[in-house]
C-alpha cells in the first residue's frame, strides 16, 4: 500500500483556504517583527527524522502486548508504513533498521523500495540486549562488557555484521545501545566492565568503514537494575573520546535521572563536537517512551533552542542524526508517530523563532526578565501554520492525522495484511 | 505611588490596533469552531489571584539575599505595590497577609487603602516556622506538633490572633503552613507529632468564626529534613476531615516529590469537595519558587484543565483561593509577578478552550489519539489576544511588563522610597 | 521433593559449636544492657512471611526472560518449593496465591499438601492487569475503573471468584492491585475513574464473607504510564474508608516516588488502624522488585522500627499480612528468597533491639544525638546469632543458603522436574 | 580549651574490660575466617578526615539559624574544636579552611597551634558564591563563568589568594565549588558559561605552585536554580582534563540527582586517575548535609568498597582528600561530627572486611547470590570493637560521644567563650 500524491492533494482541498488565511496573518505579524518566515518554512521542510523499524508495531509491557490490526509483518511492510508517514508528513524521510529484527534478504530491491518511498537509511542499530534463537553464547551476564572474552567477541562481531548490512543500504552510522548492567551491588566489577566495554567499542570503531560514525547511547537504568555500564553522558563521552573522532554521544530524552537538565547536556556536547544524534520521546516517570511532546513540550522546546544554537554556532559538531524512539501501547503506532512528528516540528519551529541576537544581548545585560520574555514569546506563538506550509510545499498533508483517518489508511492496511499480522522484533 | 488609569490608557495606544487585528482574527477562527470567545474573555476578567505580602521584596538563599532598590518597607507600601500590579494586570485584586510580618496598626485606614487600590484581603497566613523576637517559647522542636504543651498552646494562640487580625480586614480564611519536621530518623515519634498536630488544628478550627475556612498546606520536605509532619495531600486531607467541613487541603505546586502527578491530586480533592486553595509557582528540582510557568507550562495547563472541570462539575467544592507563592532572587519582584500572572492567565485561557464535551466523548470512545489532539489543540493556540482583551476591558495594560518599564515604575519607587529600603519579613 | 528434618539437622552439625559461642557471647552482652534476648528470639520465631506463588519462577523484563532449571510447573510444585523454603528458614510458613495462575483443582488435596509442608494460605491475589485467554472483555482500557460497565462487572466477578477460591483454602483476605491507569494526559477522566473504582471496590467488599479483609494496594506508576488510579496511600486510604472497617491499605516498598518517607506512611496507617499488609522487596531506581535488603537495609530497619512500635501500641490496627513481592532475573529464585527472608528477620531483630522507652525519653528531651545513638546502636549490632537461634529452635537450618547448596536442592529439583520446566504465571 | 590525654585515658577506664572482651571475641572469630584483623585496625588508625572550619558552628536554613552555645568565634577557637575532636576520635587530624571566613593573621602562630593540636591543613576552599563586604564586583551573575571579564578576573585572583594563604600553612590543594548557575531558561548561554569557567580554571591551575592539586566540585542544583555550570561529574572531569594532570574531580555525596549510582562514579574516576577528594554527608531528599551515615549507611559502605578497591588497584589515582561537609541545625556540631566520624570509620572498617579475592572469584563465576553474601557478610559484622581498638591505640576515647558528655566539654567551651559567641562564616 502506497499513498499517492493525488489522494493527499485531494484531502487537503477543504482546509486550504483556512490555512492560507492563518498563514498569511501569522506571516504578516511575524514579518512586522523582522522574522524571516520563509527561512523558517524552509528549515522545517529540510528537517527529516528517522523512524525506527521497531516503532511500527505495538510495543509491550511486562503484562503483555496489545497488538494493533494490520501491523507490518516484514521489512517491506515496515518501509511501506514509513513511506505512508513520510508521504503525509514530509518529515519522516529516513528509516533506522534494527538488526537482527530486520535483515534484508535482497539488498537491491530494498534500496529500490526505499527510493520509491523517498526514504534513506539512517543509523543502523545493533542488538546485544537480547539473546537470539540459535545464538552461541548468552548475553545474560553482559555483552560488550562481559568478562567472558568469547561472549564479547561474539557481540563485537555482531556489531560489525550490522555495519556490513547497513553499508549495503547506504547507512553511514552505527548506534550502540547496551543493556549491560547489574541487578545487585557487588555483582560485577565496575572497572572491569568499563574497561571491557571501552575495548570492545574500540574494536568496533576500528572495524567500521572510514566514513562511518559510531553513536554511543547512555542510560541510567533499566527496570530491575542496580547499575548500568554506560550510565550517563559523561561515561559515553569518555568512551567516544577513547574511540576516536568519529565516535559520538547519542542522547535519548528518556534516559536521564529525575529532574536532569538535558538541554545543558546537549549544549555541552555540541560545544565539544560530540553530539552524534538525538532520540525523541517523552516521559512522566522514567523511560516511558511516550509520544514526543505529550508530557513536557516546553522542555523539548528548550532542547531545540540549544540544538538550533549549536547547529548555527558549532561547526565542530556534525549534523546530528534524529530519530523517534517511542513505544506504542494504547495508540495506533502510525497515529502516534504522526503526533510525535508534529510535536518535533512544532518545537523546532518555535526554536527557530527565537531572536538569538536579542537573547544574547539580554543575557549580556543580565536582563533575566527579558531573556524569559524572548523565549516565551517564541514558545507562545501558534506555529501550526508554518509547519503546515512546509508540508504543503513538499506535497504533504495539511493535517496528516485527519488525512490518515479520512483516507482510511489503517483499514486499508488491515485489508491488505489481515487483522492479526504481528510486527517482527519487540 | 499609585498608577492612574490615564497613564495606562496612554501607554496602551501604540499597540491597540495591532491587538485589535490579532484579537479579531483569533476570535473569528475560534468562533468558526464554536468557541464562546466572549465567555472566555469574561472568565479571564473574573479571575483574581492573591499576591502574598512577602513576595514584594527580594527573596534569599542560604548564601545571602540581593535586595532590589525601592523595596516596600511597610504594609502600606506593599499594598501600593500590589495596587500597581493590579492596575496593570487587572488580575491581582487580592492581597494575602503574613503575620507577624504585616500586622496593621490602623485597620480602618488599611481597609480604606485596600479599597483605593481595588484590593480585597484573601487568606491570612500564620507563621510558626520562625521564632520571633521576644517570643516566649521557641519552635525549634516544632510548633503545632510539639510535645511541649505550652509551645503548642502558644502556636495555637498565634493562629487565632492571625484570624482575629484577618477578620478585621475582611479575610475569611486562614492558611496554615508548618515547617514542623525532623532532620534525623528517630528524632521524634511520628504518631505523637501527628496526633498533636491534629489536636492543635482542631482547636484552631474551633476558635475561628463560623464563616471562616481553614486551609492546611502540605509539603514533603525542607532542606535538611528527614521528615515533615504533613508530608503529602493524604495527610492534609485526613487532618482536614478531622477538623470539619470548612477545613480544606491547600495545594502548592512546588510541594511534591519528583514526578508526582499533581493534576490528579487536584482532581481528587475537588471530587471530594476538599480543595481549598492553590499556590502557584514553578520549579526544576525541588521547591524552587520560580516564576509561574517558567519551567513546566504544560503541567500548569493540565492542572488548570482539572480546575476548570472541577469548578464546573463539582458543586461540593468551594471556589478555591488562588495565590502566587514565589520567591525573587534575580528579577525585579514586580516584573516577576507580572510574568507569573501572565502565565496563570494563559494557562487558564487555554484550559477554557478545551472542548470538554468532545473530550468526554473521545474518552468514552477510548480514542486516546483524539483526546491528546483536543488538549494539544487548545494548548497550541496563541491565547495572548484573549488575555489582553480581558485586561483592556477592565482598564489594564495591553502589555503590563512593557508598561511597567516605559512608565518608569521601579524608578519612581526608588525615588519615593530610597534605594536601600528593605522589605520586612523573609 | 520434600526436605526432611534429619537432612537439615545433619547439615547443621558442623556449625553448631561456633553458633553457640557467638550466641552466648552476644546474649551475655545484650543481657548486660537489659535486653530480653529470649523474648526477641521468640518474636523472631513467631514471625512468618508469605511467599507468593509467582515468585518461584524466574521473572522477566521487557527484553525476555531467562528461565531457571527445575522451575515449579504447577501449584503443587510451587507449594513444594515454599515447603523447602520454610523447612530451611522456618519463617516462610504461608503462601499467597495468584488467581488465575494457580487455581486448585482439588481443594482437599491442596489443603492436605499445605499442612504437610506446614503452610497456611495467606491473602489471595486477583489479576485484572492482564487479559486471560478466552476472557470476554479486555482490560485494555481499565478494569475496576473502566467506563465500560460490563468490563467492570467482569472484574468484580473475578475478584469475588478469587475470594471463593481462597475461602476454600482458609485464606481470610483479598489483595487487590490494579494497573488501571493512563499513558497520556486527557486519556481518561480522573474523577470518573476514581468513582468507578470506589464503586467496584465497595461491591467486592460487600460480596466477601464477613470475616474477610480487603487490602488495597497503591502505586504511583508503571512503565509507560502518565497516571495511575490509585496513585498513593492517600487514595488507597480514602477508598478503604469508603469500603468499610475491614478494608485496609497495603504498602509495597517499591511503590513510591523517589525519596518518599515510607516509614512515616506505615506509622500513620497504623495510628489510624488501616495498615492491612506490607510487601517486601528493594529497589534502586523504581519498582525494581530486587531482593529485600539488598539496596537500602537501613530504610527497612526504620520501617520495622515503626512496625514494632505499631504492633505494640496500636491495638486499633490488625496484625499485618507480610509478603515478599520480588522478582528474580539473575538469581535462583529460592536462593533469592532465602536472602530476602534473612534480610527481613535481620531488620526485625534489630528493630526489636531498640530500647523504645529510652528512645521516647530522648525524644522528650529533644536529645537528637541520643535518639540517633539508640537507633544506630541497635542497627550496628550483629544479630545473626539471634536469627539463627530462632531457626534452630524450630528445626530450621543454621545457614539456610549453605544448606540449600550443600544438600543439592536445586539439582534435586532439576532431576525431578526436568531442566526446562517453566513456572505458570508471569 | 584543650583536652589532655589523661582526661581521656581516665574516662576510658570503666569500659576497657568490656571492650577487650568484645574485641578479643570478634578478632578470634574474624581470625578463623582468615581476616587480617591487625591490618584493619592499622588501616583505621591511619585514616584521617579533614574537618572544615565552617562546620563548627550551627548551620542555618532559610528560616533562620539556631546558634549553639559556646560556638568558636575565630580561627583559633575553631582549631581548638577540631583539636578536641581529634583528641577524642584520633581520626580528625586535619582542618580545611574556608577563605575569606578564616584568614590567619599570624601564620607562624597558627602553624604552631595546629601542631599542638596534632592537625595538618588539608585542602583550602575558596568562596565566590557570596559577595563579601567591600568587594569590588558582585558575583550575582556568576564568578568564574561570568560574562564580565572583570568579575572573572576578581574571582580568579581570589582563588590564587586562597592558594597563597594555604601555601603558608602547608596545604597542597585547592577546592573550588561554584554556585554559578541560573534560575531561568535562557538566562545565560550554557556554552559561554562553560567556556569561561574552563578558561578561569586553567588560569587558576596555571597560577598554583607545581606541587599543588586542584579539586573541581560539581553539583546538579541549588534551591532556586534552573541550571548549574558544573552540573555533574562528567562536566567536572572534562574541566579537570582541560586543566592538566594535577586537576581532579571532587565528589560530594549530597551533590547528585535522585537515585544516582555514586559508587560507580567513584569507581570510574579512580580508574581514570581523577578522583581528587570525597566530601562526606548524608541526605534524604536533596543536598541535606545531614550527619554521615544517618540515612543511607549501606550506600556509604558500597562507596567505601569502591574506594578500598581503588586505593589498592589504581596507582594512577592519588590518595584522595577526605572531608566532612555537613551542616548542624539541631545537634551540637561537635557531637554531630563525632557521629559522622564514627559512621565513616564504620563504613571503612566494613569495606576492609570484604574478601576482595573471593568477591572477584564469585563475580567471575557469575554467582550473584554469593557476591551479595560476601558484601552483606562484611556489612552485617559489628565492627565497633575494631574502630574502638584503633582509637585506643592512638590515645583516643573508647566512646568519644560519651567522653565528650562526661567530660563536660560543651560546658567548658561555654564557660570559656560565653553563651552567645557566634561562629564566623555561614
Amino acid at each position: 500500500m502506497q499513498l499517492n500524491k493525488d489522494q493527499i492533494h485531494t484531502s487537503n482541498q477543504a482546509g486550504l483556504s483556512r490555512h492560507a488565511a492563518r498563514f498569511d496573518f501569522l506571516a504578516a505579524q511575524l514579518g512586522e517583527d523582522g522574522t524571516d518566515v520563509e527561512g523558517i518554512v524552509k528549515a522545517l521542510a529540510d528537517f527529516q527524522v528517522a523512524i525506527p523499524s521497531w516503532a511500527l508495531g505495538a510495543g509491550g509491557t511486562r503484562f503483555g502486548r496489545f497488538s494493533f490490526h494490520g501491523e507490518p509483518a516484514n521489512l517491506e511492510q515496515k518501509m511501506a508504513d514509513v513511506g505512508i508517514l513520510h508521504a503525509l508528513t514530509q518529515t519522516a524521510g529516513a528509516i533506522s533498521l534494527h538488526i537482527p529484527w530486520d535483515i534484508p534478504t535482497d539488498y537491491a530491491s530494498i534500496r529500490q523500495l526505499a527510493q520509491a518511498h523517498g526514504l534513506v537509511f539512517d543509523a543502523v542499530n545493533s542488538n546485544t540486549f537480547q539473546d537470539q534463537a540459535g545464538q552461541d553464547l548468552s548475553y545474560r551476564h553482559g555483552s560488550l562488557c562481559s568478562t567472558d572474552e568469547a561472549a564479547r567477541a561474539q557481540a563485537i562481531a555482531h556489531n560489525l555484521e550490522v555495519v556490513r548490512i547497513g553499508d549495503q543500504l547506504g547507512s553511514k552510522s552505527l548506534t550502540v545501545w547496551l543493556a549491560d548492567g547489574t541487578s545487585f551491588p557487588g555483582q560485577r566489577s565496575f572497572q572491569r566492565a568499563l574497561q571491557n566495554t571501552e575495548d570492545s567499542l574500540r574494536q568496533i570503531y576500528a572495524g567500521m568503514p572510514k566514513d562511518w560514525s559510531l553513536f554511543i547511547e547512555y542510560k541510567p537504568y533499566e527496570p530491575n537494575f542496580y547499575s548500568t555500564v554506560i550510565q550517563d553522558w559523561g561515561t559515553s563521552f569518555m568512551l567516544a573520546n577513547a574511540c576516536g573522532e568519529r565516535a559520538y554521544t547519542l542522547v535519548d530524552l528518556g534516559h536521564h535521572l529525575p529532574n536532569c537538565n538535558i538541554e545543558q547536556i546537549v549544549s555541552t556536547l555540541m560545544l565539544k563536537g560530540k553530539l552524534g544524534g538525538f532520540h525523541f520521546n517523552d516521559s512522566k516517570y522514567g523511560d516511558d517512551d511516550l509520544t514526543v511532546g505529550s508530557i513536557k513540550p516546553y522542555a523539548l522546546f528548550l532542547i531545540f533552542n540549544e540544538l538550533v544554537y549549536g547547529m548555527r554556532n558549532n561547526p565542530q559538531n556534525p549534523y546530528p542524526a534524529w530519530m523517534i524512539d517511542a513505544s506504542h501501547n494504547v495508540k495506533d503506532p502510525l497515529e502516534d508517530l504522526i503526533q510525535s512528528l508534529e510535536a518535533i516540528q512544532e518545537a523546532y519551529a518555535k526554536a527557530l523563532l527565537v531572536d538569538q541576537a536579542a537573547l544574547a544581548a539580554a543575557q549580556d545585560a543580565h536582563d533575566v526578565v527579558l531573556c524569559q520574555e524572548i523565549l516565551q514569546g517564541a514558545y507562545r506563538t501558534d506555529v501550526r501554520p508554518l509547519v503546515q506550509r512546509a508540508r504543503l510545499q513538499l506535497g504533504g498533508a495539511l493535517d496528516p492525522l485527519a488525512a490518515y483517518r479520512s483516507l482510511g489508511i489503517r483499514q486499508g492496511l488491515v485489508a491488505a495484511r489481515g487483522k492479526h499480522s504481528v510486527a517482527s522484533g519487540l
